[in-house]
């Protein structure tokens, strides 16, 4: 006799998926640690020394539920990029906050414009919902805003999404093209436009901040360039009835007192930013480098990885995945065609990169028999 | 012009509201900070100094996202309470795990049975999806099995509340009462039965798990006895398909690091555990002197604070509460009559309690005029 659960009939529609394997499962899979963990663009440089210095005076006292207005928090963000702190919401890492700006929004049905590839937690959390998500293909390795909007227009989506720069493919646009896409929405439409990665990117990618414009949220994360993902903490800033719309259904006090501590003294710490900003460069030269080598072609990035075109199909970048995983090395890919037949790969420090280069060339034979 | 946005249905009909006001923007309205922080049923006492030392070890470590299946810390959970892993998830506290939890089973329209005065979290939640909460009063200033069941069965309620022992009461049921109360359940009902401090409980208030059971999702944290409020930690227990439904939307890397190895290590130091209900169980005893002494009477508890009835209204109520917030002390008071006749004092360390028992009289005079 099979068990009958009171499931709303969306829950029970759903399918059992995660949006990403960790590599720790894939460590458990394979039965040893990997030694170069270069596949989930985690900054590898860390987090500025006072940000954890911040956290570790927060040691004894985590009994304490945190401040759920993170005031403190909210006016370092505020003076960062000289906004009212009514514009901005903290909480959970970019992950969390898509999950809960999605419900502002989708409820079933409700049709949702994005890229064929792109970031596939947005996709979990609208799927989540019950939204409809539609999809273009990439355009040149570049989620495409024109077909963007075209989509939004003809589907009549209720939110479009873009990172900017993108993931997986660490491709951009700039702060003016974008301003165009903005300009062009169609009435009915929010934006989501995410910028876990525009720290690492080249001046003016990411388009002056209009607090009037009542179509655009913007993500950020400590996760990437502050080096703090452990820790899952983001912000959003919008107009500021989309802002304190948030305060309707967020979780008030699911921010941790590491987090907050931690983000608080990175933000203040703009050298360390700098100084990572060069390292990663550096990194990503390297892997260029390397690449270029082996016969393969790197795509231009703005982030703090890249992706290499293998030259041939998603089954033939998913060998050479699996080979370089043989050797210890943690990389990933692009989820879709034509963009699968990359590898995707984060900025490492030496050793990390010295193993990649190492492996790269044994994981292509390989892969090619 | 007003703007338009295109928020759901949904969101347009919920209240700005938030659940909880916490201490630190009560300083910020006062003025100043409080001295005895006793208000938020926090653990004074602290966390074992082997989760402060594990969280430590995470410091340099925390650019990495956190492993999404927290393997070492649910075979630690499994076996401290002797069952598989297939029926733990361990989520953002038990405030985010009830939000979770609530999406699985409710949608706009859906009755859920719950006492009048109990946990508003989990009504913030039920209210952020639109379900209809429906309530039947404490009785005793017990949360009512009888009640409950029999409002479940009236309304076709499909998710039920009951917090054992109860906040912001402090009162309890045993596990065999609770049993009876699980094996009357409606069929159509879940459950929800929030062991938030149970820790603190006497042996046997926690009715044994029956895995078999569809019909029962336990709430645990590690916020009290624990004394990790700040990591935002806690896990859920039940029937592995109730489980296994919380993949399908739960934000699988909204856990941070510390959270996990802190959680871990508490876990593991049950010592420090039994020294902490034995400081919590003195301070308790004392709350109940100094309450007498100043003729309120203190309600029964199984938890790490105590109600303490005042004798009078909520009116009378609430003007101690607000003379102790003059003296610097926090303390919080049930939100309903007739259970806002009380105070609700956490246990407090020796120089807590010293204030408080300094500036109860004074309040209570004070209030009296």
């Amino acid at each position: 006799m099979s068990l009958k659960f009171p499931f709303t009939s969306l829950i029970e529609s759903l399918p059992s998926t995660v949006p990403f394997v960790g590599p720790e499962l894939q460590e458990r899979i394979i039965g040893a640690p990997y030694r170069a963990r270069i596949g989930a663009n985690e900054n590898v440089f860390g987090s500025s020394p006072k940000a954890r210095e911040a956290m570790r005076r927060e040691l004894d006292h985590c009994w304490k539920y945190t401040d759920p207005e993170f005031l403190n928090l909210k006016q370092a963000i505020a003076e960062h990029h000289n906004i009212p702190q009514e514009n901005i919401v903290i909480g959970e890492g970019i992950d969390g906050l898509l999950g809960v700006a999605s419900r502002l929004f989708i409820e079933p049905g409700i049709p949702v414009a994005t890229s064929k590839g792109a970031y596939p937690t947005f996709n979990y959390q609208i799927s989540g919902l019950g939204g409809n998500l539609v999809t273009t293909p990439f355009v040149n390795d570049h989620e495409c805003p024109d077909a963007l909007l075209k989509l939004a227009r003809e589907e009549n989506a209720r939110v479009v999404y873009l990172a900017n720069p993108d993931n997986p493919m660490g491709t951009w646009w700039s702060g003016r093209e974008l301003d165009v896409m903005i300009a062009a929405l169609p009435e009915h439409s929010v934006l989501f436009l995410d910028e876990a990665y525009v720290e690492f990117a080249p001046e003016g990618t990411s388009p002056p901040i209009d607090l009037e414009n009542p179509q655009v949220l913007r993500f950020r994360t400590f996760s990437k360039a502050y080096g703090l993902a452990g820790t899952r903490i983001g912000y959003v800033i919008g107009h500021r009835e989309l802002i304190k719309a948030f305060d309707k259904i967020r979780n008030h006090f699911g921010l941790n007192s590491f987090a907050i501590a931690g983000a608080n003294a990175a933000l203040r710490d703009q050298d360390w930013l700098v100084r990572v900003k060069n390292d990663v460069a550096l990194a990503i030269r390297r892997i260029k480098d390397i690449a270029i080598e082996n016969g393969l072609k790197p795509i231009p990035t703005a982030t703090n990885f890249i992706a290499l075109d293998c030259g041939r199909d998603g089954g033939f970048a998913r060998a050479v995945l699996a080979e370089l995983g043989k050797r210890a090395v943690f990389v990933r890919m692009p989820w879709v065609a034509p963009q699968d037949r990359c590898i995707r790969v984060s900025a490492g420090k030496k050793d990390d990169l010295d193993l990649f280069e190492k492996a790269l060339p044994l994981a292509l034979s390989r892969a090619e028999n």
